[in-house]
C-alpha cells in the first residue's frame, strides 16, 4: 500500500525569518498593508510503501537524517492519502 | 479580523524538480527503499486583517505579483485559522 505523507519544515519560533520579513515588506510596499506578516516554510511529500515498514518511523529518520536542520527548525508531518 | 492563510507553491507536474530526484537519492542510499518519491515545494504562512479586505483576491494578488513564477510553478492555498 502507498501512503503519501507531507513534512512541514519551518523555522523554530526563536529563530529569525529572514526571507519572510524581506517578503513582508515587499508586499506591503506593493500595496497590501493589510498583510501584517509572512512566514517561508518547506514541505516534502514523500511517497512511501506502507507494507514493509512503519510509516511513522521512516518519516522521523528521513526527516532527522536529512531533511530537517535541527539548529534552526523544527518539523511535523501529516498523512495526505492511502492508496 | 486576523486571518492566517498558507499559500503552497509547487511545480508544475510537467516540470522536472532537480531538488526531489536528488533528496529521492540520498534517502534510499541512507536505507530506505519504501521511499518511492519526494517533492519539494514552499509554502508561506500569511496573516492578515480580513476587516479592511477580500482575503482571496489578497492572497491571489500577492501570489501573482510576488510569490509565484508561473512558468514553473503553480500555487494553491488554504485558511488556516481566524481569530
Amino acid at each position: 500500500m502507498a501512503v503519501k505523507a507531507r513534512i512541514f519544515v519551518t523555522y523554530k519560533e526563536s529563530v529569525f525569518d529572514p526571507q519572510g520579513q524581506t517578503i513582508t515588506d515587499a508586499v506591503q510596499s506593493l500595496g497590501h498593508p493589510e498583510v501584517k506578516k509572512v512566514n517561508v516554510g518547506k514541505f516534502f511529500d514523500v511517497l512511501l510503501d506502507s507494507t514493509t515498514t512503519d510509516v511513522a518511523e521512516t518519516i522521523n529518520e528521513i526527516s532527522e537524517q536529512l531533511l530537517v536542520n535541527f539548529n534552526l527548525e523544527t518539523y511535523r508531518y501529516e498523512l495526505l492519502e492511502e492508496g
